[in-house]
C-alpha cells in the first residue's frame, strides 16, 4: 500500500496544490489536500507524512514518520506527549521567510526613525509639518539578537544603509552573515550599552523565555529601538511597557505571548510602539509559499530515499 | 573690508554656527547669521557671499558674488530677475540629501508594498488581521527616473533587497551606481511596461514638467507603484490621480505643485496614495545638516582662493 501523505495547509494555490500532487505522486504517495485540520481528522489515523503546523496533526496520528511544518517556530510541538509517534521526525520551513520578515524590519525600523505614525496620523487630518526631527539606518549601531536565516537576511540588507556596526548575537558566538561581529548570548550585558537599534529573532524556548528583562532593557542607551519578530516570550512586556511609557525606549513588536492580542489588551495603544499583527513572516508574500512548497518537496524526495529531511529540528531544544 | 558672508538658515545648532563662524572668520569673512529673510534684509545690500534658499536673499542683495542654497531643489533661483547681481554665482547642496531621501524610498515602498497603511488603521482599532496579500522589493522589476545623488543612494538599498532589476535613466543614458543599466529618457516608453517601482527624483524644470503624464502612466503595468521624491510639476497630477482612483496604479507623493499642500486638497484623502509631507529630504536629520555645512566650507575655502564652488549649478539649465 501507498504511504499517505496528508496536506493541511489553508491558503494554498492552485498551482501548488498541483506542483505537490505531481511530486508526490511520483514518489509513490497517496497525497491529500485540507483546509482545516477539522476535515483532515478522519484522515489521521493513517497519515505517515504530514504538512502542516497545527499540533493536533501530530497528538492524533500514530502511524506518523515526519511532519513537516510550514512556520519557522514550532513551539506548538515541543511540549510533552504532543506526538501520538514520539518517534516521528519533525522538520519546519526556516529559510523560507527571511526574506519577507527583513523586508518588514527594514520597514518598521525606518518608520519609527522617520517619525512616520506621528507624520501619518498629521496627514490624516490634512496637516503639512516637515520638522520632527528623524534619525537614520546610516550612522546607528545595530544588534541582531539571533542570528539565522532572519538575521542574515537582515544584516544583509542593513549593510546597504551604512550603519555603524552590524553586531549577531547568538549562543555559539558563531555564525556566518554580513556581520562585523558575532558575540555570545552571554556577552549582551556589555553589547547593549553600545547599541542604538535591537532586532530580535530568538525562538520561543525555555532558555530564551524573558531574556530581555529589566536589567537587560535598562542597559539599553536612552532613544534605542527594539524590534522583536522572533516569539513574543523573549521579551519581559510589562518591563518593556514602563520603558515605552516613560519615553526612554522605542519598540516594534510583530510577536507576542497571547496571540491574537486580544482587543482589550492595552498594549495597543502603548506609547512609541509600533505594533504589527504577526504580519513579519506569514504566508501572505507569493515567493515564501514558493520557497516553503520548494524546501518541503526537496525533504519529501528525501524521506522517499530513506534519508532524514534537510530541514529536522530538535524538539527538546525548540528549533 | 571683509567681504560680508550672510549665514540665513533657520534652526542651525550651536555647534554649526560655531564652525561655520570659526571657518569664515579664518578665511577672512565677516560672518552674520540670520533665522529669517525679514532679519537679514537691512543686511543685504552689503551681502557678497550668502548661505541661504530663498529667492529674496538674491533679489536684494546687488552686490553677491555667490549664494549657496542648503537645499537641492533650486527652482526658487531659477526665474527671471531674481538675482539683483545677473553675475552672481548659484551653487546648492545636492549630495547632502542621498541617504535620508534613499532611507525614506525605501521605507515608503516597503509601507505600500506590505499593505501597512491598511493593517495601522486596523491597529488603531485592535483588530488583529493578518492575511493581506502582500509584495517585496524582492523580484521586483525597479526603474529610478533620475539618476543623481538620490538615484545612486536609492540604487544601493535597493540591491540588498534583490530586486529583479534596477534601471536608471536620466538624459545621457549614462552614469555611475548600482545599476543593471542606464536608458535616456528618450526611451521611458520602452521601459514603463517593464516596471513594478518607478522612484521619479527629476528637478522641476521645463523639459520635466509633466514628464509623467496620461500617456506614460498608461504603460506602466496593473499595480506599478510610483514614488515621487524629485519635484511635483514632473507628474501630471489629475492623470495620476485617475489612475489611483480607479485602482490601477498606486504612488506615495513626497512633492507637490504647491506646497504645502492646501488642507482642502482632495489629493490628501485619493485612495491608493501616500501622502508624506515634503519630508524626504529635509534638514531634521542630523547628518544632512552636517553635509550641507561640510559642502559649503569646502566652497567657502575654494571661493576665497578665488576658485568657482564645486557644487554650481546652472541657473538656465535648472539643475
Amino acid at each position: 500500500m501507498s504511504p499517505n501523505l496528508l496536506v493541511c495547509i489553508p491558503g494554498l494555490s492552485q498551482e501548488h496544490i498541483l506542483r505537490i500532487r505531481a511530486c508526490a505522486e511520483q514518489l509513490g504517495f497517496e497525497v491529500s489536500f485540507f483546509s482545516t485540520v477539522k476535515e483532515a481528522m478522519p484522515h489521521l489515523p493513517t497519515a505517515q507524512v504530514i504538512f502542516g503546523q497545527e499540533a493536533d496533526l501530530a497528538r492524533f496520528s500514530p502511524q506518523l514518520k515526519w511532519i513537516c511544518s510550514p512556520s519557522a517556530g514550532i513551539n506548538q510541538f515541543c511540549g510533552k506527549d504532543v506526538f501520538a509517534n514520539p518517534n516521528a521526525l519533525l522538520s519546519n520551513s526556516s529559510g523560507a521567510y527571511g526574506v519577507t520578515i527583513a523586508e518588514h524590519v527594514v520597514m518598521v525600523i525606518l518608520e519609527t526613525l522617520r517619525r512616520q505614525k506621528e507624520y501619518d496620523a498629521m496627514a490624516r487630518e490634512h496637516i503639512w509639518r516637515r520638522d520632527l526631527p528623524v534619525k537614520s539606518i546610516f550612522g546607528s549601531r545595530t544588534l541582531l539578537l539571533g542570528a539565522g536565516d532572519i538575521g542574515r537576511e537582515t544584516a544583509l540588507r542593513f549593510r546597504a544603509f551604512s550603519p555603524a556596526s552590524i553586531i549577531a548575537v547568538n549562543r555559539s558566538g558563531a555564525a556566518s552573515g554580513a556581520y562585523d561581529a558575532v558575540r555570545k548570548v552571554e556577552q549582551l550585558n556589555e553589547l547593549l550599552p553600545q547599541c542604538d537599534i535591537l532586532v530580535i529573532s530568538l525562538p520561543g524556548t525555555p532558555d530564551t523565555y524573558h531574556m530581555i528583562n529589566e536589567e537587560k532593557l535598562s542597559l539599553l542607551p536612552d532613544g534605542a529601538l527594539i524590534v522583536n519578530v522572533g516569539r513574543g516570550s523573549v521579551i519581559d512586556t510589562p518591563a518593556l511597557v514602563r520603558e515605552l511609557t516613560n519615553g526612554r525606549l522605542k519598540a516594534v513588536l510583530d510577536v507576542f505571548e497571547t496571540e491574537p492580542l486580544p482587543p482589550n489588551d492595552p498594549l495597543w495603544d502603548c506609547p512609541n510602539l509600533i505594533i504589527t499583527q504577526h504580519t513579519a513572516g506569514n504566508m501572505t508574500l507569493p515567493y515564501t509559499v514558493q520557497r516553503i512548497v520548494d524546501m518541503f518537496l526537496e525533504d519529501l524526495q528525501r524521506f522517499a530515499r530513506g534519508e532524514t529531511p534537510l530541514h529536522l529540528v530538535d524538539r527538546t531544544r525548540g528549533y
